[in-house]
């Protein structure tokens, strides 16, 4: 770690506090300011806490925040969901409702979206709504119908988490455990999964940062699940005429630091089923490692996202056309 | 609501699908589209699933997705803490650490403030951080040290919630629980406060629209709680230059719809305590109901937050200087 | 257009205006508020003053703001670039240095581009830059050192004007004229180049809504130039860990709008040569017409724009890759 | 400037390119990356193209990007609006329509800005619109209405330019040029305004950085012309619920580097008038030296911005309010 500070200003109290710390600090005098370069490992370090000193005009982090995420995570035991090696199946395919409604509604989406070919069968059964007078799920009894209906064609079942409470019941009866966007640095959560016996989809905040996302990655392998897969779902921009952007700067960024694979959800990105095809194809040619793409086969009496819903035939004709990308 | 169709839709399903569900709905046809006005409770209506009806081209909602924010809500009984009106303590001062870090730390603190004028004390005792590697808090021994030296100093008592679990301990030792701007989304942890029997200190998440903000209230009244303070801490922009950006147009409009109190942290959305005392200034000029600062006695060895942190001198100094703006 | 009022409001002033101006107004009264649809072309009335009138609570405009992006511009007349139909070129292909920075550096780059399959050279003679002491460009020097050595490769010259004083000499030396991001709302050049006898590359200002820049081609068409080709080249978001975010959402978006070719610039939406190749293969794959990339020989001793550019190879390589998503 | 590299990096190539351009180079090698340590006048030199080089981590600017904003201009020659020194009118108040609809207009609205307490009259006479089929201005029949008006009631005036050409127009009939926010880096106007024998009222693009803002101002410096006023107006960010987002931190954080003055515009940033008495308050309490304010007789009937404009009666109540907070 480097602070700059003014030329002429005092650095003990600085340096003693550092050294307190366990630091070695080297000083360098430049032509209009002075350098300290803090050595070891200043990971707990706190870059603006550091600005509080008198005469400090910047600090510079030299290394990554990062101990767990930009490590070679899988050499040595390499991701599986269920049995299956992850890297198997790649372009990974989950598909299915934003909510699970009823039994016959996920059962019917289950068998068009395993005959299109797709890994992986979501539904949420516990619904993060931003109105208290939204829809607010089926809850367990949903959760039992998802399972049923992605056993029923041989489909991995991934379903959102909000409460720890039920990760048992969770680690009981889906394959992928997601954690959404609104809960990434939802720290007591991230800190209950990194006990749980089975993967992690973790979606991005649509307003944090890739350095946030990777941190709450970061969470969930400190405390002993490394077995994460992240979800870029759109951010937050000043254009509201989709509703978010898909950022696959983000996307390509996060793979030059971690090998944790990196899926793409292009419904959320898009808000608009008509976008869905264009995103899902960039995705995956931008080297995404899996989709995450909402299907519903009345997309019109969907309970929630409705208007980013594939229905099924359109849903079969995009896997054709990203089959291409792939070959 | 009213819906927005091409001049040659087919709006026979539509309106099939909302007559299905006990809307009446009037037709009206214009030079070159066809609307549809929905009479009714469409609160539970969701625009974005209308636009996936064949030839909409645009929802409006004609009311608020509020059905209890924008009410009267103090009328019949005010909001109270402890058992002072909060209305006779305009503006209300919360000022204190970020986190509690000592038991001899909160209390040197709590006299500073306690003598410059403040209503009530912070202290963060569970805390939610970006990594994993940073300091997470004392845990209830730091609450409790908050309580006592809250005590000492006849002040209120306000700390920061993260896991439902813990909501009896914070009811019993706490005067207003906080909910963090992380967590503003957490709709698990709203509908348990929902039950809390103290008055909820709501943050706005820094990157939630002033609708997602009062629908987070909406959550906290819908399930049993009224007393709600919201506060404003900074969003999120483009530009990096402080920490975040504080939003008093935000606050102002907020204002417009609720009258709910509202209060704003100057601390976070500053990042750094040289923007402090123009932006509490500032807040108060605008019309906040009260500030929420942070104090520390020493912000250059602060487990967290130092560069935002005021010294005692300097925030008895910005009392007096917001004194001028309230008579 | 729509108005809607709350249900006590007084109408008459407003309808007065409204009949003034020469528009037919219908009154809907509804349950709980009040209803204005106004026919005619309403693309003059601004929604935001008509918020002032007491009583209104929204405006929604029924029709889009355009009046020529969104027809049919190319049906009679075809777009051309030199005399070559610009649909037979597809993907289009610009690729060059960020600035001309001597007659052998564009010649060496010039001969690179033009092998590896490009149809266009771009080259910086007039320079925008964020800071009066960056390198601002050879002028009207440079601007002949780019066409010279584009024919030397039968290659088309992309330019950008920052002064409407300079366009003659644009007319007569480069085939495509470009807008920069930071001149999209540039009007007094707008008019300008609406009368200018050469193709016009808009790129979209990197704050600018696609609404907005929708709008600034109609002011091109409006004034004469039909030939417009819009280039998206991200957007600034909160997250600085790359320079911009590519908006996907927003060409496909602006493609559902107008027929009006559209690009994309990689290099700029990444400012990092190691993102281009996934964001170019991304954007060919979403649907892009062309893309524009930064190439340079010699990308360390750049004058600007070093790090996002790709060496000659690089380039060759990404040219392979494209082929195989356009076949 | 400071330069991490990774440990392994060969810097060899780097460190001559930078002895070439005349730089001293230091060396430091950590724990696990080398530091260069650049000395000299390294504002002409780019960050992103150093990042270019192989095995470069990061690259920090020591030093401010600027050479005059920053430096104290007025010591010897303070800043003058006509005759009078700017010091002896703060806070310093301009007050009038978006635009010079007509002379009547124009005289009404002067006499009741100057009886308030304005100390200068706008009107727009040259419009920068979005969409190019809005009301464009009276141009220069537009400005000699303006000059008339303010000199009826002795006011100066201030209005914005758009084209270098209409300059020795503005010099003659303006005592203060407004550059708009759409025009902030259209340096060629600036460029020309460096030359400018008037002072200039520097807007804030709705999407620059403040250092961008102080960039745009060192070309007026550089180029000539030392007499800039800023303008904070509001920025874009995520929530449309009002039409910009008011940057106080901003301001403040320009005022720390800069002792330019700031004033602000709370008519822009807010959009609409119920929120401009309270945006007011806060500016000057926070520590602006003045503020740009629409006023306009008829909001309803205002060709541009009516929403946002206050009555004269409005006005004059906010006039008493913040003499209170400036006694």
């Amino acid at each position: 770690m480097i602070i700059v500070l003014d030329i002429d200003a005092a650095t003990e109290e600085l340096e003693r506090d550092l050294h307190d710390r366990g630091y070695v600090v080297h000083i360098l005098k430049g032509d209009d300011h002075i350098l300290l370069y803090v050595m070891g490992d200043t990971t707990e370090l706190e870059s603006r806490a550091l600005n509080a000193y008198d005469g400090v005009k910047n600090v510079l982090r030299t290394k990554d925040p990062y101990r767990y995420v930009n490590r070679s995570l899988f050499a040595d035991r390499p991701l599986r969901i269920g049995k299956k090696p992850f890297s198997e199946m790649k372009p990974f395919i989950i598909a299915g409702p934003c909510a699970v409604e009823s039994r016959e509604q996920i059962v019917k989406i289950a068998e068009k979206v395993a005959s299109a070919g797709a890994h992986a069968l979501r539904g949420g059964a516990f619904k993060p709504r931003t109105s208290p007078h939204a829809f607010q799920g089926l809850e367990r009894e949903g959760l039992m119908h998802l399972r049923k209906a992605a056993d029923a064609f041989d489909l991995f079942a991934v379903s959102e988490i909000m409460d720890k409470e039920d990760l048992p019941f969770f680690e009981e009866h889906v394959d992928i455990i997601q954690v959404g966007a609104r809960n990434m640095q939802n720290h007591d959560l991230l800190k209950a999964l990194g006990k749980a016996k089975k993967p992690i989809l973790l979606k991005r905040g649509f307003a944090n940062t890739v350095e946030e996302w990777l941190l709450s990655a970061e969470y969930l392998i400190m405390h002993g699940n490394r077995d994460v897969i992240l979800c870029e779902r759109g951010i937050r921009t000043f254009d509201s005429a989709t509703r978010h952007t898909l950022d696959l700067n983000g996307m390509l960024y996060a793979k030059q630091i971690t090998e944790l694979p990196v899926i793409v959800d292009p419904s959320h990105a898009a808000g608009d089923y008509r976008l869905v095809e264009g995103l899902s194809k960039a995705s995956i040619a931008a080297g995404a490692d899996g989709l995450m793409i909402e299907v519903h086969n009345n997309p019109f009496q969907a309970f929630s996202d409705g208007a980013q819903s594939l229905k099924p035939k359109r849903f079969e004709k995009l896997m054709k056309a990203i089959a291409v990308y792939t070959e």
